[in-house]
């Protein structure tokens, strides 16, 4: 555990209100958002400015003291949780909260790392636009996670991930200097683009202090559909068919396997299918635009369903006639996590393979699953137009010892669909990133070519290892 | 010079076909496009398939042979002239020059580094699609070179720079690893983006030798519009109109000033200016759509432009009638660099700032250039849309000789351009990278930490300095 006299350092540079000691304050953020990993530290740091945040990392530098960046604490793979023998200082970037500046005519936002999500999409609103990406933990994720995280959610579709709206970064390295590039510059080929190797980079190369955001019209009129199809390839059919007809306009396509929904209807009050024949799979779609002018995404959304359902790739379809059957929509969608868990336990894999082999992958490596793991059940459910899915290997049924059976089960489990995801060329993290949860996973099945890069990478900007400890970068024993 | 010995030890690998040795043949190769950088090589080395490229680069590392990556030699900034001391060998990619896949119903093409870019256009233009990247070179330049380059042009407004377009890198790296990366995953969360880093590094970390490339859809129908307009300030509220009018499909934006139109005119037989007022400055848009659904990009930019005329934004403005007449507007705008080059010597310089700054970054860096430089004009066109623009500082009238104006003078102008730009939050170069031409001023103006930072990187990727040397990296007394 650090010391008082090392604690006294960064006190004297910070001030009372800049370092948090009491263990009680303390407590709530050394384990991470799922309750997984459970970690140690004597100190929070929290700078107010980004030469605070410099001068943190210039000293402990000198005083060779590991830092863990943390926003709102709601990493998926424990990518903010300090190591467990308190060698490790958080360094909070949550009193850096400022939207620095909102230009509705530049479509641009300037925001410290310590901006709540939720905060930036009401202050985008005030102004007349949006700030597209939205999760479910935008009440507590900052703008410096969702960054370093390269967060994604439901809105990926048409407006990419967090990668795609950052448009300028200021960072401070891990010597301590400071990386000036906020001016959102459309074109820039001066070398590097540092800015994209920042962005999810899980706080393990430097702290991103602030950023310059895209924002995007607000949205005018939208229309919200629930279709049922008969299987994955049916679903993509769908997928092809809407983007043909309604190109960037479609700002959500999610897939939903029925067993999904049937535990939604069972475990969440008030919860009904939108649609009077169950079907094996169902899809919800999202048209928005950015204008009034006719025809409204509700005409053209019928029309591409018309046809959908008269090429048999859709068995039935409705639209939502309001927004608040909208919003009952979604809510189908948003609570299968929920209801998932009040299921049973379940093991949950946040994957991507290339969109084209999405339908397959998704039935195949279920019923494998199932055949190689007896008594499970395997869906998945997600973001189909990105080709990227949740998949869930449920325990058996009857168990309620999960804690026992990810203990005897897990890892052969997690090797499994890991080594499906690999033999269908995608990823084992699409949108939670790495962190202490796969780092091994990553060092088993990287390229050595791809580990080697990242080690390198790592070792010229933070040579002292001291940026966010064992996090993201393979173990030398792991791969 | 490199001796017989170690290119016999290539062409053992490379077999006939493989490696040039004939000084005629070597020769158009040693100099830059522009004529400005000359070189010299004992041999270009032609590859015909990723493994023998990474061949060459492992013998390369063993013997210490510097190579100098090329595809159709088309920088602007002598990034593919080797050294003058033929101390290094030439590695063509034009051997490899398969579309090894295009999918239409994915919207992804899978092509050589060698692929030149017509080539592609028309391959996808054949499966009803567009890959929307478009330059003057494109009958030359190659797609390896496109993304080492990060290239940009005259759709970047809609469709983003070559960055924008990758989906996925296959590289051979320094140490002859080979860097798989062609699953075009959307979401992809394992770490460091090692595609972003290697896309406009200008073959310094590495050899690009195939990509997964994302088309659009095909153009259904387009609108393209001359419009006159008082000042670039009047033109940048065109520009807000008509993407809040019109959205994502104003896929052109340029604006031209007078002065240049005026060359274009003098110069460039059987071009007339297509509206009746002659205006301080013009802007030249293009409306796309994908779908032939109403209403159409002339109705949309029509109440547009006649809002923008009635808002006194626009002073006069004409919509060509056809296609013919399109194509007359564009060859404007693309005569302006032959027309400029018939006016007299000028230093053009391809610069970028924030959008919002460009307007009166135009009007007083040229007014301040000719204040500085008494008789000299200065004026600017381009990607306004974009916030880059090709700014002209021309030689005194009467100035014939070019190189003599330049030598005497040219230093302390591109200091004073560079010194405005870095003044307005900009960068030194836009769109046509850093290469041989602005490594100084690169490192004159770069703050200490990029410059560290880009040192580091490429001190870790390429431990020996073989890859491309002298390029993008200031020498340690240049900053």
């Amino acid at each position: 555990m650090i010391g008082q006299e090392i604690i006294g350092r960064f006190a004297a540079l910070l001030g009372p209100k800049g370092v948090i000691t009491d263990p009680e304050d303390i407590a709530p953020w050394l384990t991470d958002w799922r309750g997984r990993f459970h970690g140690a530290a004597a100190a929070i740091l929290q700078p107010s400015s980004t030469q605070e945040v410099a001068a943190i990392v210039s000293l402990a530098a000198e005083l060779r003291v590991p830092l863990v960046p943390q926003g709102g604490n709601t990493s998926m793979v424990g990518g903010a949780t300090p190591p467990q023998d308190g060698s490790a200082l958080i360094l909070s970037l949550r009193r850096m909260n400022r939207i620095r500046s909102l230009s509705p005519d530049d479509n641009l936002a300037i925001c410290e790392a310590g901006v709540i999500l939720s905060i930036l999409h009401d202050a985008a609103e005030e102004v007349g636009r949006r700030f597209p990406l939205s999760l479910g933990a935008k009440g507590s994720a900052t703008i410096g996670g969702l960054i370093s995280t390269n967060a994604g959610g439901t809105q990926v579709l048409r407006h990419g991930t967090m990668r795609a709206l950052v448009e300028g970064l200021e960072a401070v390295l891990p010597d301590g200097s400071i990386l000036n590039g906020l001016e959102a510059l459309k074109k820039d080929n001066r070398g590097y683009d540092l800015k994209q190797l920042l962005v999810g980079a899980e706080g393990t190369l430097g702290i991103i202090t602030a950023a310059a955001l895209r924002l995007v019209p607000a949205i005018a009129a939208r229309a919200v559909a629930w279709v049922g199809v008969a299987s994955p390839a049916d679903a993509l059919a769908l997928l092809r068919l809407t983007e043909a007809r309604l190109g960037d306009s479609v700002e959500g396509f999610e897939i939903i396997a029925d067993d999904g929904l049937g535990h939604v209807l069972s475990h969440i009050p008030g919860t009904r299918c939108p649609i009077e024949t169950r079907t094996p799979w169902h899809v919800l779609i999202e048209v928005d635009h950015a204008d009034l002018s006719p025809p409204s995404p509700e005409e053209r959304l019928e029309t591409a369903l018309a046809d959908a359902l008269t090429q048999g790739i859709a068995i039935d379809a409705a639209i939502a006639v309001n927004e608040a059957q909208a919003a009952t929509f979604w809510r189908l969608r948003e609570s299968l996590s929920e209801a998932e868990r009040a299921q049973g336990p379940a093991l949950q894999f946040d994957i991507s393979v290339p969109v084209a082999r999405m339908p397959a992958f998704m039935i195949d490596t279920a019923a494998a699953a199932e055949r190689t793991f007896p008594g499970t059940t395997a869906s998945s459910f997600g973001h189909l137009g990105d080709g990227n899915v949740h998949f869930h290997v449920r325990a058996p049924k009857g168990s309620t010892d999960g804690p026992a059976w990810i203990a005897a089960d897990g890892k052969a489990i997690n090797a499994f669909v890991h080594d499906a995801v690999a033999a269908a060329g995608g990823s084992i993290s699409a949108e939670h990133g790495i962190g202490q949860m796969k780092r091994a996973e990553l060092g088993r099945l990287a390229s050595p070519a791809r580990l080697h890069a990242l080690r390198a990478i790592k070792a010229a900007f933070d040579p002292l290892g001291l940026m966010n400890p064992d996090k993201l970068i393979p173990r030398p024993e792991e791969g």
